[in-house]
């Protein structure tokens, strides 16, 4: 993550782990959640916090699955059920529960199927926002499998030449667990730029980087701008010459696994607030030996790391390093929040007569 | 692809694709390639050609294969085997086997682990070139499947903010049927451009678009330029502002399951001529009815297609519809190759003592 999208220190308040969850988990059962859902859903926002993804933790998304669950679109105790099933796969209906909580049900199903035949895969229908897909890839770790998450979301991204938003921003999470090193953990946006972070640069006040946004008419916007207010994101690649085929063909992928092939939908159909999801799990150990594939990632990790550097860079990260290092230090430190934010949670736990512990 | 990188009417002879079928299988028997695997391998150019992937057709892979045989480094009568199973994958050894030939029977594999189970993933280790990745993916679309291809090649791209090449151009190929459209079919390199259209250029004298390789110290170069000598490709998203990050990651991912799955080795070891393959097969009965789902990838295809375009564009594209555009046409009027394409074929055949039908 680009620095310019940390909150300014003098704008934020340092808040502990434990009274972020202690303070979460409670609004999320006045939203008639069950306690042990909500304690859930509470772990993928501040695990997000924790890693440095602040576009997926507390500041970005608790505003909108509370207005979600008050306004009816997310249901707090849904009837959700595995509709099709074979020894290696799963499709579920989640009967309009938060993809954050149905998820890691989704991936618990998958890594069972996993560990009896190779290989889990499940798709997940009918659904709302999972949160960081990277928390439901990661699951798999402690199983010495490979986790693959990605999530079909509304339209909001043009295709290479379109004026019309027809895919989501549709990330591709994928984890892969090492011997010694932090594991492999990539969690990407096939847009060039995650949605949110249109909103973190105008809360912010920063400037957007060229290739992040195309205008009305569909033409990319290739110079260094304020936010606008009228727009749509660019796939990854942002331009034809650039590449910009690849991340549409990378998005309708995800739409593809995520949205049509759980047979309720896609991306732009029925669209907001409709989401689908999809997991897999891969034993390592059906298809090499654990403990030489895990040193082998250990290698092959500490070779990307200490790649000679360009001119202009002190070093080259590995997707999964930085946000472990951040995890490091907000587990001992806190994470910083915009004063807005906090301010918003204490309303909020104000209006719905909680205790907040920050 | 860009249209500058067509080979130019005046330095091309057209040939018909049963003459190039009937001149290039008996090259590959004369390496000492049994007739059946010399059919596949043949096949497997000219459907590149056909399609108008000329990057891995004929043009570009046959000279690299022919002197791999002679030279000992590909085995034209591997002795491969599956070194692991389950129910759902398998890892096998090539012995260094084209990957042409090699990974077809390993997607086979695939496909019936999917009608056992659901879903099929087949490692493939010691391996040699695979050459177009669709078509590996493809080969699932007749069993009502979703085709996946992966294939970890040799460093020639540089990691975000990284000076040496670590990972190859490492490309994702995925292939989903439909019910009256064409197939959608994705095949792109995880780095900005496909290494082949390098040299490709050089040959048709053309410009190399802003933002597609770094120079000998890694940086992005970010204008036009003619083809240098020394150079490292860049990833998808070419700069870190643009998102190089999200092509870097994918680069990885693809390292880790077409090499590092496989306990052979990965992209940088032991490097070329290795290279190692992924292949898997989804049953879409195994998730949701195959005729809803292909109802519904007509009308996901057709969205696509008949997005507004912006300004400056006549339509909107997508992944597969240039491909089967383009075979329709070479099937009935043959396919463009460079004179001096031609001429290395006719070279080559009169140096083995073979006819030529071209």
């Amino acid at each position: 993550m680009l620095q310019q999208f940390r909150v300014n220190q003098d704008d934020a308040t340092i808040v502990q782990e434990s009274d972020l969850r202690n303070s979460i988990a409670p609004i999320f059962e006045k939203m008639g959640v069950p306690a042990d859902d909500a304690r859930v859903a509470t772990d993928v926002l501040v695990l997000a916090d924790l890693r440095g993804v602040d576009t997926h933790g507390v500041s970005n998304m608790l505003r909108s699955y509370v207005t979600g669950y008050q306004n009816g679109q997310i249901n707090p105790r849904p009837d959700w059920k595995i509709v099709r099933e074979s020894p290696s796969t799963a499709t579920i209906d989640s009967d309009r529960g938060l993809g954050t909580i149905i998820t890691p049900k989704a991936m618990e199903i998958a890594i069972d199927k996993a560990k009896n035949v190779g290989v889990g895969m499940v798709t997940v229908g009918n659904a709302r926002h999972l949160g960081m897909a990277s928390y439901h890839s990661m699951l798999a770790l402690e199983h010495d499998m490979i986790g693959v998450c990605m999530t079909s979301c509304p339209p909001s991204v043009v295709p290479t030449y379109g004026a019309e938003p027809r895919l989501g921003t549709n990330p591709i999470a994928f984890a892969v667990p090492a011997k010694n090193e932090p594991p492999f953990v990539f969690d990407a946006a096939t847009s060039s730029v995650a949605g949110n972070k249109i909103g973190i640069a105008r809360r912010l006040g920063s400037k957007l980087e060229p290739g992040w946004l195309a205008d009305e008419d569909g033409n990319p916007i290739m110079e260094e701008i304020d936010p606008p207010d009228k727009y749509t994101l660019l796939p990854l690649g942002s331009t034809r010459e650039l590449g910009s085929h690849k991340g549409y063909g990378l998005a309708c992928m995800v739409d593809i696994l995520a949205g049509v092939l759980t047979g309720m939908g896609y991306g732009a159909f029925p669209g907001r607030p409709n989401f689908g999801h999809y997991v897999a799990a891969y034993s390592i150990d059906a298809f090499t030996e654990v403990d030489a594939f895990k040193e082998t990632m250990d290698e092959w990790l500490l070779m990307m790391k200490n790649t000679k550097p360009a001119p202009g860079h002190d070093r080259v990260l590995v997707a999964g390093q930085p946000e472990a290092e951040m995890e490091a230090v907000r587990r001992v430190e806190g994470i910083p929040l915009h004063n807005d934010v906090v301010q918003y949670i204490r309303d909020l736990c104000s209006e719905l007569s909680l205790p907040c512990s920050f």
